[in-house]
């Protein structure tokens, strides 16, 4: 048993190991040649697929994130159901902020809310240090048996929210239209700010280090809200905290730096660092991937609502982004924000197959 | 009777109008030399402010609007009680859809809700040609009696929004976040889509021109959400219909043409047209102000966040954002969205004075 426990471990077999690290996505993520444009989706187990809400309908979300064996089932079955390029483990980008000292809760249809926000310099000195990830067991759990269950090369990405957003969530208790408390915090008492960041930005490196140590390929730092400051707020408040993140994540592992609304922050952002630069859609990505420099793979940029439309649209707009990224090495084919909840499967299953078809390298 | 009316108009009164054309902000407008940088704020007679929320108290949103005695004072009042270098009149960007068919209503602390939006093709046949804009005569009263109460020299802006932001309102139905139903109707109908785009681009000119026609010296294009779209599909399914509003105004009025989230489309955008350009906090004035041309004036460009941290702090933003314009002829001053309903009225004072004090040309 122990015996045969340490042979299905990848890190244990070089050849699983090579599988992985030879598939279109890690290539990809390195900017070498690949058979076709690997494609994965942000959310791509979520609220839009069958088989994910009859799990979920079992338990609650945050539940279901804390029960390896159901976030690892569905974690495979929506890769296996899309037949895309990468898994990425079920979680949610907050885990973190739990054992941080955050009272975090996902109500019914309202998103997370934290019942104890973080207002004011005590709050911040109250933030416990996470010293040990151990209290975040049930995400490398899940990343372990995911991996046991996944094709043996087919990879894995692990992923937290990044400082900002995770400041921004404490801060405000939960989303937020303008971000007044964060910005307030951010602007009248910045030593404050930056010791909140700072814990963060120490935490994070733990946290995804031990993902990739239960055996994930690559790991994605999301700063969904990072749209709402300029490049001049971004680099006094955020891009320290998130280059110290990145700097500090195991030698290659490939790190995806993802954000939204951020056509003014492209090059504050990839100074912060990452080896793949995600772009939304409201930015092209030849424009994009040109501005993030063309040493960086990319990953996107279909709008989530272009998926809402029909199979003859998801096709043109597949093919357009293709065509822009022009058969370079190195894009990744995604959305540019996770999936949305009434998304038809169906036009998802088109989506995949005509990446996979019309990036196919003769 | 007749005679004493007829000499309070503005349009009758040439002192009046040099007065009025020789103010700082009508001068910024056109690019010419300001004795001070002018400044105004969107929203500036809204919940934040005391006086207006006695007045609001005894009405709702809607019949404030609809009341031009009410609408008129709370205007004036703002621009009174702030010392700001214009008006805006007290009004709705969604008021136009009314007479198109809509049914606005203004729910408690939830914003627009439009009971009967359009979903497909036959509800934009049903919608309505707004030939005579007499439905919105309350609009006109108002500004004419706001004129009568302004000091003379004191612009009064009039405004609508653009035609994607009212289409997106009239489609989801209010306020969106993913813009689902929009974007859905533009990319699978897109006849039916430019037809409704092009009621809206022929209806705005003649409600705008009516407010000119009473006393309104400017207009403002609100097109608040045009940020979520890529520069693509902004030139594919808005620009040209934009394009018709702005170029349908009457000559020699200044159009400002403002959105948010704007910063991957300032130069479709200028394409669009307008004499002034909103710039909101994402963007460095002086790199906004170099995409969109120097022959433009800009309008712009403090976070409404600001406003919530303490008078040193808006100050250094003021004198941040003032020497990015760099004394340049043509920047008026202003949020880079309207002013937040919490917002601390003593930083407001306190910014309005900071634009004054720290822009006076020696």
């Amino acid at each position: 048993m122990i015996l045969s426990s340490a042979q299905a471990d990848p890190r244990q077999d070089s050849a699983t190991n090579d599988a992985l690290q030879n598939s279109p996505f890690m290539r990809a993520c390195r900017r070498e040649a690949v058979p076709f444009t690997p494609v994965w989706l942000m959310r791509q187990a979520g609220r839009y697929m069958p088989e994910y809400r009859a799990v979920r309908e079992r338990t609650t979300f945050l539940e279901l994130c804390k029960r390896p064996e159901l976030a690892a089932e569905v974690t495979v079955t929506a890769a296996e159901r899309l037949g895309v390029d990468a898994a990425i483990i079920f979680a949610d980008i907050l885990l973190i902020i739990e054992p941080m000292g955050m009272d975090l809760e996902f109500a019914k249809g309202e998103g997370p809310v934290i019942h104890n926000p973080v207002r004011a310099g005590a709050d911040i000195e109250r933030l416990r240090e996470v010293e040990d990830v151990s209290t975040l067991d049930y995400v490398f759990d899940a990343i372990r048996q995911t991996r046991r269950a996944l094709a043996r090369d087919l990879p894995l990405i692990g992923f937290a929210g990044a400082p900002f957003t995770l400041a921004s969530y404490m801060i405000e208790g939960g989303a937020s239209k303008n971000f007044v408390h964060t910005k307030r915090l951010m602007y009248t008492d910045e030593a404050a700010w930056h010791e909140m960041m700072s814990k963060l930005a120490r935490a994070l490196p733990r946290y995804l280090n031990a993902q990739v140590e239960a055996g994930a390929q690559a790991v994605q730092l999301f700063d969904s809200w990072v749209g709402i400051l300029s490049a001049n707020d971004y680099r006094r408040y955020v891009l320290p905290h998130t280059r110290r993140v990145i700097k500090s994540i195991t030698p290659g592992v490939p790190v995806i730096h993802f954000g939204t609304g951020t056509a003014m922050l492209l090059e504050a952002m990839r100074e912060a660092g990452g080896d793949c630069m995600g772009l939304d859609w409201r930015i092209n990505l030849s424009e994009g991937w040109r501005r993030i420099g063309e040493d960086k793979a990319v990953m996107g940029n279909l709008d989530p609502v272009a998926l809402f439309t029909n199979r003859n649209f998801v096709r043109a707009e597949a093919k357009r982004i293709l065509d822009e990224a022009g058969g370079r090495n190195g894009h990744i084919f995604n959305l540019g924000h996770g999936i949305l909840p009434e998304t038809p499967v169906d036009n998802v299953l088109a989506l995949v197959d005509a990446v996979h078809e019309l990036s196919a390298r003769k």
